[in-house]
């Protein structure tokens, strides 16, 4: 049995912890068939850039073991990859998998050994981002980054977890992230669960607390990183990128080399997806906007390479280059 | 019967439109008792500076009028004047009635030049700001500063409705301000109203869209503006303040000159009040965070006066100087 904070598969049946019931309700789901899988990421149930490719690769490897004929895998596969546009790692988890259609075992070995990679990538990513945080900080971070976004620790909340354990004293400030509200449901209920000293804000306040000398650092995740090291990253981001830069407050890309796309020269060749406007009008069943209300509502912007402090991947920490690192113990070197 | 979008007085009551329920439901409530007012103050039942002022003053003059001892007016004033420590203009439509207690007629008389004065000053601020504007612009606003903020067209609100009604084909980019959500509720049911195009966004997306060369023009209102031009608004303005900056698009506050205060050098000196963790931890009767969560929730931030283009009052448009002009014309001669 594969076990994450979000994601169960025996190899037969794989279940998702339903995020957007969080954390009213620890509810699972079966998302075993394609089709349900494929509704779960599109409707947010896994999320999380390395969470959903992983997901989807053990989604994909259950179903040719359930006897799915070859026609059907082929399709399943490219629905799969199609399910979310913008973060990358769900077409990167895919790809390996690919040349072994329809070999079912050997699709259960790339999707098992892609779980465990993930969770090797976290610690590494962990053990390096640590490194950067001084004693006593509180330190700002967007979204949810942690064990519900991918299969191990998490990237930015996977480094602030080990710093906690660490003895770092750290506090977290934890941005609501509207619209879908990740930082107010996933990230306070992770930080939590973990013990981690955080507050909830808006997204609004980030830039007055700045300002007041109270944010020591800003730790955030990627959705997928371009050659320059231009990435998107949930929608928010950008701004916080450019408060911190006129702040003077250290700002911090943590994301496995998964994350970053060679194909991609620099952030505009990202594709953005656009999200329905009910997502914006209110959340879940409340609605507090006019109904008709025109609405904008982009999951993801771009933040340029130029505002990040430094990348952490599992390689270590740097520029751009780092993603495309290769060192001895990389987890990636299978 | 004076009559604004959301206040109603006859010399005997007052009548709020309860901008809580808005826009599900137009309900009416009868503020006319000044313990029924602070409460409406308090929960933003009425809100806007300048309307929290002029309602105010409008219900210690009903209850002078409905005969309260003189001993019961002064309490009722100074429970009126604490409702909401950052708004100047509170403290400033009370100041003109307080010679005048307990004289009923003469704080009926007070009240309702206040009244109609704000109207004039509303007009004043659209007529001046106005000209700042460019046919075809997209301008970013943030909270609502509209008729319900105010008892005539509003201040940074009544500017973008002169200008479309001028055939300006302006756009409006409206933040949803979280956490009370006043642009999502308020400024959207205005502005679909006055049929003004707009566009509803989450307070994280305007940083994208300024970056996208997407909003030409950022306007916004004021709590209080200190000597220096250092203001408080709405929790989210600062933020706003240095995006536009960093993007170089021209930053507006647009505020009568009851929004000054002359006792304020700086900032510094402003009382930002703190509301209850509950409005963070989700909206009316959703909650979506952890209920325990730790939660940080300032209503205003303050922004510095360095980093606004410039203000707009009913004197016309200039530095903060602006605010203690004085023009024959001022509907603040009387």
């Amino acid at each position: 049995m594969l076990q994450s904070l979000s994601i169960r598969c025996d190899g037969e049946q794989i279940w998702l912890l339903d995020q957007q019931s969080l954390p009213a309700l620890e509810r699972w789901i079966d998302a075993s068939a394609p089709g349900a899988m494929v509704a779960a990421i599109r409707a947010l149930q896994v999320r999380g850039a390395p969470a959903i490719g992983v997901a989807a690769a053990l989604c994909l490897a259950c179903y040719a073991r359930s006897g799915a004929a070859p026609d059907a895998q082929r399709e399943a596969a490219a629905a799969l990859r199609a399910a979310r546009p913008t973060a990358v790692n769900l077409a990167a988890a895919l790809a390996p998998l690919a040349p072994h259609l329809p070999d079912a075992a050997a699709l259960w070995r790339e999707a098992e050994a892609l779980f465990r990679d993930d969770v090797a990538l976290c610690e590494a990513m962990a053990t390096h981002g640590v490194s950067l945080i001084q004693p006593g900080e509180s330190i700002l971070t967007h979204c949810n980054t942690g064990g519900l976004a991918t299969a191990g620790v998490g990237t930015a909340l996977g480094v602030l977890r080990l710093a906690h354990a660490r003895g770092l004293r750290v506090h977290v400030w934890v941005d609501e992230t509207r619209p879908l509200l990740q930082g107010a449901r996933l990230t306070a209920w992770e930080l939590d669960r973990l013990g981690v000293p955080f507050t909830l804000i808006c997204d609004g306040m980030a830039a007055s607390l700045m300002a007041a000398g109270r944010v020591q650092r800003v730790m955030v995740g990627a959705d997928r990183v371009a050659v320059n090291g231009d990435f998107a990253n949930k929608i928010g981001t950008y701004g916080l990128a450019v408060l911190a830069r006129f702040h003077g407050i250290p700002f911090h890309v943590v994301a496995p080399s998964t994350t970053f796309d060679a194909a991609c020269p620099d952030g505009r060749g990202i594709p953005i997806e656009s999200r329905p406007p009910d997502e914006v009008r209110g959340y879940a069943d409340a609605r507090w906007a006019p109904a008709d209300a025109p609405v904008y509502n982009p999951a993801f912007d771009v933040t340029p390479g130029g505002l990040v402090s430094t990348f952490v991947t599992e390689h270590g920490v740097g520029g751009p280059e780092i993603f495309s690192a290769r060192s001895p113990s990389s987890a990636q070197s299978r």
